[in-house]
């Protein structure tokens, strides 16, 4: 599997560089399908809007014409996007100016079982809860302990992702997904400005439900909130849709609008 | 400067090196002394804990190996340290069996100014708060975004450090400084039980207090008790102690704590 630093085909970077020492950059997790990346406007809007907000100075053309250029060379898989401030000497203060390192990671498409599509998965509820932090908040930054201190709460396959609240108890998302529920009709995903990473497909699926005349709202939603709801599913820019079947003793089925938006993003991620 | 990988004189690690990918790791930052690292015994129990407490298997009698030996190439300088759980394949969940990574880079001494440790340090107000997340508090893990934020609030030289409160206004650390004030005989440092790194020379010192019959409390502190502080200082396991002399229009003295402290860390740090 093809691996780029800075536009060369490397398997290595500096050891200086300040996305080991301090996690100092932003990631994306593209699907490439016969050599091209799906839903690549999003993901260049969300990494530029996450390179403002942490002041890294990114050629965002230049990250484009690479990541054209690598799908080309991976063909079909998944093409992974890390940028970083670049190298830095000891010390927190940002090197001024700063020289951005751009990385790409190719990998095979993930093999999820089919039946997490087709029949739901159900949520493993993580005792790791996410830390309010508004100025990291939406963010697919690199510093993701949480979500690696989530992901090894379970080993069992029964379990396809996990439930993550935050400190206050709010429902936040999945490790590696986002959420999303339906009740009486509308549309319902957690506000993500104290926490968790705005997703690329969540965006789309705003778009698409904001389109089809479908109300959605984003909003603090409790747990209790989440149990009543009349259907539940997930999603990422990976695997579409999931929709959620069980969460501990508590079930859903899988509904009509689930499977429609699921069809949306298979679409979505098939062109 | 010397920089080693694995035990290996290398510059460069590879790209799927979860430290990247995730900030999945710690790091130490040692003052190294005619060939000798300082503070060693603390600085190997602290990542050991660190270790423990993210599932890293880490095997620490190499590490210090490596370390000494690393500190006899360097000389004098800093040596800073980091562990990774090493490579893995896309995806949070950490790879079984893990293979960490040691990560060695050298580095001259920085060059503070001598007024800093002379007539005391001026804080900057950094408006960036520190998250609340026990999961991850007291650790010197690779999750450091934080501080970059902070850190880059000010540029000035006449601010050496910046004042972090946590997003509930408690008072936790300094940016790369742990805190502590004297009130009415009595050393105060925050509890680091939510947020901030539990550092090496502020364990040091705090045994250094209790060695002498210091009353020293590890409590919340608040911004009102800061500003009504007799005594405030800086500590870590490079510079030392320094006084705080300013916050804003708020002045302290020198006091005689501090100096006798600033004494002890410097022994610690010369030995």
């Amino acid at each position: 599997m093809p691996s780029w630093v800075d536009g060369q085909p490397l398997e290595r970077l500096s050891v200086r560089d300040r996305g080991l020492a301090y996690g100092d950059g932003l990631f994306e997790t593209i699907a490439v399908n016969r050599g091209s990346p799906t839903l690549l406007a999003r993901h260049l809007a969300r990494l530029g809007e996450g390179c403002a907000r942490l002041q890294i100075d990114l050629d965002l053309a230049l990250v484009r014409a690479e990541l054209l250029a690598f799908s080309r060379e991976l063909g079909d898989g998944v093409a992974k996007l890390i940028v970083t401030r670049g190298d830095g000497l000891r010390g927190y203060a940002p090197p001024q100016p700063g020289l951005p390192r751009r990385i790409l990671q190719g990998s095979a498409k993930p093999s999820y079982p089919a039946c997490n599509a087709e029949l739901g998965v159900r949520l493993f509820p993580c005792v790791t809860r996410l830390a309010e932090q508004p100025l990291l908040a939406g963010m697919k930054h690199l510093n993701r302990l949480e979500q690696v201190l989530a992901r090894a709460e379970w080993q069992d396959a029964e379990h396809a992702e996990g439930l993550l609240l935050d400190t206050s108890g709010r429902v936040i998302e999945g490790v590696y997904s986002n959420l999303f529920m339906l009740k009486d009709g509308v549309l319902l995903t957690p506000d993500l400005s104290r926490c968790g990473v705005a997703g690329v497909m969540r965006a789309e699926l705003l778009a698409q439900a904001a389109d089809q005349g479908l109300p959605c709202h984003v909003c603090d939603i409790g747990l209790d909130t989440l149990l009543g709801a009349d259907e539940i599913f997930l999603c990422n820019s990976l695997y579409g849709v999931w929709p959620v079947r069980a969460l501990q003793r508590h079930e859903w089925p899988v509904g009509p609008l689930t499977r429609k938006l699921q069809i949306i993003a298979c679409d979505l991620l098939d062109s």
